[in-house]
C-alpha cells in the first residue's frame, strides 16, 4: 500500500530561494492528505503534478500565516474548477472564520461542502480515522495554539501468495488475507497460514511543525517510522530558537533519536540559511538517518 | 521620469500553465504601487528582482481572491522583514477587515503602520494624490462592486538644456525649470525658455481589471496613454464573458479604440487558453496597438 510524502514548502515564515512556505501532500493508498497548506501551495501542486482534486483531507497545525495562507485560494481553485465533493478540513477553530469572511466578501457559495473540524490544541487525540489510517495530534510548544499530526496506518491484511492463488477460488481470498481457515466443499480446509504471508507492519509518521523542544510531546511520537521534525536555526542560535519557540536542527536530531524514529526528515528552515547542507550535516552528526524535507522529493514512509 | 508597469499576473480565477492571478508593479520615479495582489505575489516580485520593501502604497480592485489573496503573506513577510514605514492600502472597505482577522488570531502586531483608505465602487473619485501622480477610480460593471484605478502622472518641470547648465548659476534652475524667468544681481535677464525645454507630457495609465463591457466607464478613462483591460475570453465566447461579468479580447480593443488610448494591454486570460496568440491577434484586429500583459513584462507607459 502506497504510503509516501511529497514536500511542496520547506520555508519557515517568508518564502525565499526557491523555497515555499509549509505544506505537504501525504498519499496513502492513493488517497491524498494535505498538511500545513502556506502560500503557493496549489501552484506548487500544479508544478509537481499533483492533482489538488484529489485531496479530500486537509490537516492545518496552526494559524501562522506560512502554514495555511494558502488554503483560501486552493479551495476557490477547487470551487472554481468544479468540485462537488466534500472537503475535510481538521484545524484551528478559528480557521472556519477566517475561509467563511472571505467566501461571504467575494459572494462566494462554495459548489462543494466543506466539513470543518475544529483541532484543541491542549489534547492529544484522535481526530480522523477511515479504513487506511488514523489521525491524532501532537500537543506542540508554540507561540500560539499548534498541534501536529500522527498519521498512523492500520494493521492490514496477510498478503496472498502469488504463486498460490490459481490454488483458491477468488472467493475465499478475503477470509485467508484476514488469516482465517477456510473449508471447502469438499471438506478440505485451506489453512491462512499456507496461503500468505505476514502483512507488512502499518507504518506511521509523525509531523511535527513549529515547535520549541519540549519532552512533553516525546511520548506521543514514541516509535514512529517518520518523523518529520521543523529545524528553523543551526544550533548556534539556540537562544533565538527559544525566544521564538522554535528548534534547531540539533535538537530535531534528539527528538529522533530519543523516540526511536527510523527515519528523521529535517525542514521549515529559516530565511537566513540559502543553502542547507550545514543544517543537515548538523542534524546527521546525531542523527545519522536524517533527510531534508525540501520542495519536489517524495519520502516513502 | 520613470513611468513603467510590471505584470506580476496575467491569470483569471486560479493560477494555470505558470500565469499567476492579477498583480502589476507600477513605477513611477522610483516609487512602487502595487496594483491587485493574487496568491503568489510576493513570490513573482522575488522572481522579477523587485523589492517588495519598497512598495508604500497598494489598490485593491475588488474582493475575489485572484485579486487579492496574496495581500496578507506580503504584508506578513513585510513585517517580518523588519519594515517599519507605513504602507498605504486603498481597498473594499470588508478588507481591511479581512486581514486583521488573520493578524488577530496569528498574534501577529505589526512592526509598522497600515494605513487603509476604503474605496466606494460606486463613484468615480480622486483617492490618492503626491508629487508625481494622482490616483482615480473607475467605476467598473462586475459581480461585486470593482473598480479600476486612472494612475494620472502630474504636469512636470521643464528641462534644462544641459549644454547651457554652467551659463545659470544653480540657484536659479528651479525658477527657470518652473517657467519664471529671473533676474542676476547684476540686473541681467535669465529667460526660461531660452534655458529649458518643454516638459514632456504627463501621462496617464488606466487599469480596468474585471468588468463587463460597460459604455459608462469609457468617459472616465478618455485619452489615456495606456490602458490595461481584462480580456478573460475570445469573443465566440461573449455570452459567457457577459454571465460572468467579463469582457472579450476584441471588446477590450473596442474600448481602447472608443476611448482613445494610445497603448492596450490585455490580461486576466481564462485558464482555458493554454497559449495566448488568439487573443492577441483578436484584440490587435480592431486595435493596432496592443501587447498581451504577460508576467515579467515590463511596459513604458
Amino acid at each position: 500500500m502506497k504510503f509516501e510524502v511529497t514536500i511542496l514548502g520547506s520555508s519557515s515564515a517568508t518564502p525565499v530561494f526557491n523555497r515555499n512556505p509549509s505544506a505537504q501532500l501525504l498519499n496513502c493508498n492513493e488517497k491524498y492528505y494535505l498538511i500545513d497548506c502556506g502560500e503557493g501551495t496549489q501552484q506548487q501542486l500544479t508544478k509537481y503534478n499533483l492533482k489538488a482534486s484529489r485531496i479530500d483531507y486537509i490537516f492545518i497545525s496552526h494559524l501562522h500565516g506560512d502554514h495555511y495562507f494558502g488554503l483560501i485560494g486552493l479551495l476557490s481553485s477547487l470551487h472554481l474548477n468544479g468540485r462537488i465533493k466534500p472537503m475535510q478540513i481538521f484545524g484551528p477553530k478559528h480557521l472556519l472564520e477566517i475561509l467563511e469572511i472571505q467566501f461571504k466578501y467575494s459572494d462566494t457559495v462554495l459548489r462543494y461542502p466543506i466539513e470543518f473540524f475544529p483541532i484543541e490544541a491542549d489534547k492529544s487525540v484522535q481526530i480522523f480515522e477511515n479504513s487506511d489510517l488514523t489521525v491524532k495530534t501532537i500537543i506542540l510548544n508554540h507561540r500560539i495554539p499548534t498541534t501536529g499530526f500522527i498519521f498512523q496506518q492500520k494493521k492490514r491484511q496477510r498478503k496472498l501468495i502469488k504463486e498460490k492463488t490459481d490454488q483458491v477460488p477468488m472467493a475465499y481470498y478475503t477470509s485467508l488475507k484476514k488469516g482465517i481457515d477456510v473449508e471447502l466443499p469438499n471438506g478440505d480446509i485451506l489453512r491462512s497460514e499456507d496461503y500468505t504471508t505476514e502483512a507488512d507492519a502499518p507504518r506511521c509518521y509523525a509531523y511535527c511543525s513549529d515547535t520549541l523542544f519540549d519532552e512533553r510531546y516525546f511520548d506521543t511520537i514514541k516509535d514512529c517510522d517518520t518523523l518529520y521534525h521543523e529545524a528553523t536555526f543551526m544550533h548556534d542560535l539556540l537562544e533565538r530558537a527559544k525566544e521564538t519557540h522554535h528548534t534547531t536542527a540539533l535538537q530535531a536530531a534528539e527528538v529522533a533519536k530519543i523516540t526511536g524514529a527510523k527515519k528523521l526528515l529535517i525542514g521549515h528552515f529559516s530565511s537566513r540559511y540559502k543553502t542547507l547542507q550545514m543544517l543537515f550535516e548538523e542534524a546527521q552528526s546525531v542523527f545519522e538517518n536524517t533527510e531534508l524535507a525540501i520542495e519536489g522529493r517524495t519520502f516513502q514512509l
